[in-house]
């Protein structure tokens, strides 16, 4: 049965998101008041997730907000900052079900207490089109430390966190099932690459060890090649990565090694929610340690070199091309 | 001829839109910095405008990008905050044209100029669906100090800024076309409230005097008789106008005078984007200086009660039943 209103919504669904957070009052007003602890700055940041575009309709609605909240996460995390609240737009093509909005809220509540974050306000509203929620998060940090794209330097080591292309290869799978035999994955494989496309579980632990040790970080969203180029362009700078120290799961390298060319794939594919994070070699023991302690795995896979662009050098020493760099909104549209 | 790609999109015509803010890196990184002055606390408020729903597709884009900021604008100063910057997340069903977006652009630019307020951030991405613009709007006010919704005493006087009813009266027009001689308008009268509608001009000035003297205020978005109901419920009051007291325009005198029935669409119609404040009888005198003085016309429309509910009194001392009670996403869904 449909909600019955917009005010039973927020109110049933919404409201007991907010709790512990005073400044929201209930969402029971017309804005919220969000502070800072007093020397730190908000850092802010703003995600869609729309049906169609970054999640399938028939992706369960505990599912779905999980993803729209973790990749609001992934970029505070980056950035060096501690998850605080976000605000969140929900656009639904018709009333949603009482069923489906308690699913929702119940994937948010899990990623609130996953990620340390809580509901702030937001909007609803009906209008046509695929159901998306557009997200603005607010972490904060000690002022003038948010950890920026431009500020790598030559010979900074490259790190990321976790493993790579897990969730762009669980998306090939889940546009083209026919694939698991060419890809020669076990059921549990399968599984594994299937739940990092639907559940990405940005490395929140990480986000002290951004502000104290990384010269420069951003999240992983787009593609290792294509944030890596970002991020070196930035800095007015090049790369160079190894790609047989990309760190994989066991999922990703048993389908790697059967079909080489999935490189690209994992290199360009996006949607890793991982970190990326240049790190002064004299600061690299300390933020393995640290970051190995907090649970979260790191890898070097390269360096940042003089030379600007992104190399991607093979385990035998050859240059690779990458046949995609990456999602781009507008280029991929026509 | 469409846009080359996001990148484009943001660097071209985003980025000069965030020009003095530092926190913002000219959009170049993944997230911003914002902060309140010290003492004070950031105000935070978000609304989405969707074509279809709050805009016509025919719209022009400077009008779109005009109204998507006003609405938000809206809320802020109603709470008595100062309007500080802003996130935006852009949906297109597909790649807009350069001219579109430098139109969009500007529209941004001159609302910015009008209401004080600068981009700090957001998300752009394609999609099926209407163009949708999704705003969080920071304002900020002393610490402690938001004026809301549940904090009015009975026996606070009610006023309203500008004049009620154009917008709604200006949508009927746009929806009827047939309508013009059965409200009897004249051509200017016409124009008048047609862009009302189009282009809201939330009263910024009243932010200042909001915080020094009302005791409860929100802004009208839904109706005076929806949004003067949730204020008075909030409050654990009720509230009593006298329609003869409602500020009008010359065109919704001159049409109500032609249509009685019309008191309905001026009381309950809703997207006036004027501001309602409880105001102590003592602070009354006061605010009505303070506002004259800054430009802002406000007008005293009745009273808090203890009993709850709002009464509408006629001019002939009758109780007025309302037709609708205002907009509601969901319960006009079915």
């Amino acid at each position: 049965m449909a909600i019955k209103s917009e005010f039973d919504l927020i109110q049933t669904y919404l409201a007991p998101l907010t709790r512990g957070l005073p400044g929201t009052f209930g969402l029971a007003d017309d804005a919220a008041v969000i502070c800072a602890p007093i020397g730190h700055d908000l850092v802010v940041t703003t995600d869609a997730a729309a049906e169609g575009v970054h999640f399938f309709s028939n992706d369960s609605a505990r599912d779905i907000a999980w993803k729209a909240l973790a990749i609001n996460v992934s970029d505070l995390i980056a950035k060096g900052a501690t998850p605080l609240s976000y605000q969140m737009a929900l656009s639904f093509p018709e009333a949603p079900s009482d069923m489906w909005m308690a699913d929702f809220a119940a994937g948010l509540d899990a990623a609130q207490t996953a990620f340390g974050i809580t509901l702030s306000g937001g909007d609803t509203d009906k209008r046509p089109g695929p159901l998306t929620i557009t997200i603005t998060a607010f972490g904060h940090l000690p002022s003038g430390r948010m950890v920026r794209r431009s500020t790598a330097s030559a010979g900074d080591w490259l790190y990321v966190t976790g493993t790579l292309g897990d969730s762009a290869l669980g998306l090939q799978l889940r546009l083209h099932p026919d694939l698991v035999p060419v890809f020669g994955l076990e059921d549990e494989q399968t599984k594994h690459l299937l739940q990092r496309y639907l559940k990405p579980l940005p490395p929140v632990n990480i986000h002290p060890f951004v502000l104290d040790y990384a010269s420069a970080a951003m999240d992983i969203s787009d593609g290792l090649a294509q944030d890596l180029g970002k991020l070196a362009a930035a800095s007015g700078i090049g790369a160079q990565i190894e790609t047989a120290r990309i760190p994989l799961s066991r999922a990703a390298a048993f389908a790697l090694a059967k079909r080489p060319h999935l490189i690209s794939v994992i290199l360009a594919g996006g949607d890793d929610y991982e970190v990326l994070a240049a790190i002064a070699p004299a600061n690299a023991a300390a933020f393995e340690a640290a970051a190995t302690k907090s649970g979260v795995a790191v890898t070097q896979v390269g360096e940042l070199i003089p030379k600007s662009g992104v190399q991607f050098i093979s385990g035998s020493g050859e240059l690779i091309s990458l046949d995609v760099s990456g999602w781009d909104h507008f280029r991929h549209a026509k």
